[in-house]
């Protein structure tokens, strides 16, 4: 499997008024540590999408185990579990700044060529990335 | 059980560059959908929190069957199907203009006092007029 | 000039922890009094756009009186008060649900032609439409 | 005057159907630049409002000079010009990534006394830590 770290600040627009983040702004926080999960691999989302794939979402969970508030620095543990196909999933896991697991999430996306609008396999350079955590 | 309907047009700011609904954005309408669901009951959620109940989410599940496009004036169908305890489940099924189903979504949450921070059965006007719909 | 009015109601996620709509968020509020602008007027913003034609937004002012808060239904007066050319002004004013005025905005756009990327005059119908509001 | 620099990296969800980042979003990026502004000269927002003061915004004026783009890494160069009083005003310029001026912003905001809802001084460690920068 392959696993990365990242971290994102909580912005004062993301709470509501009960004061922690509101629930919707997690998939924002989802996208942050997919995306820098990506990049530390070797392939950042923008250069696929140059490359003429998408990856639209399919499926998303969320577990709200304890409330992020104001300011936190979060860190985001991103983790590609099973080797991906014409679909790929990711895992989260976020920590506040104490350390505590506060939550978790997973969504599913599909490889898309933009021109056919069809399913596809992903980059043959995905796959070369990929490879050495998937033995 | 109990089923509501409304409606909630796509803006411009929630679309993204592929042209369709960001992935996020969709438990933004499920809020739509939970808050007029509870009005059309006869308690805003506005009400609930002004006698000291807050409801923050524990779970949240989304399936993306088909993209929503900007402007597109949704139907949700928001379904509470078990009767609610200190927990509550809402589902939504998200239909396009030409009455395509696109997104299903659901949501639990669970009934937090205010002052306690602890869980807390719903007040009971609630129960009372959820009744009819679960006997 | 060009006068219209629609509503809005404030979602829980368009909150703060200060309990109050997020400044961020307004500029929705103007997209919605701008599109719903448009469309009483008899051309959709989503129509302008399938006629090749974009409108980005060049400048933005925001004046903040009184909070908006949660569940509020704020009624949105949105005004063209100059002809436009290549460039529009919408201007807006935003009451809360006891008639008060809490908030004004202005934004200007210029119509861009989405082939050329290039400044344009708007399309022939939408001057027509216009035209008998500024004799 | 007091200057400080922070990033900011684009998100998909920033971005609408034109390719480029919303107009709305952008006052989330002044708020980035402004709390990093802060709490790097040694009294974070955060800190403020437990010192019992809130700072809401009055107005806000946003100039749109090119698009931001997915993924850009912005430059958010952030401006307290005058020494504040009561009201305190952040200037912004938005930088990408080939170092092009591309956005200018301003925002006023007001000291307000959580407990009174008035208007009021800063604390004074804020402007023992800005005297400096206002000789």
């Amino acid at each position: 499997m392959y696993v990365s770290q990242t971290q994102v600040r909580v912005r004062y627009g993301e709470t509501d008024q009960m004061g922690y983040v509101y629930y919707g702004f997690y998939a924002m926080y989802y996208e942050v540590g997919r995306v820098e999960s990506m990049r530390q691999l070797g392939l950042s989302y923008k250069a696929l999408e140059d490359m003429g794939v998408m990856l639209p979402v399919l499926e998303n969970k969320s577990k709200y185990i304890a409330p992020a508030v104001y300011d936190d620095l979060l860190k985001i543990v991103t983790t590609i579990r099973e080797k991906p196909g014409v679909r790929i999933k990711f895992e989260y896991e976020l920590f506040n700044e104490a350390g505590k697991l506060i939550h978790q999430g997973e969504t599913l996306l599909v490889f898309v060529d933009k021109k056919s609008g069809k399913p596809c396999r992903p980059p043959h350079v995905f796959d070369v990335l990929l490879e050495p955590f998937f033995k």
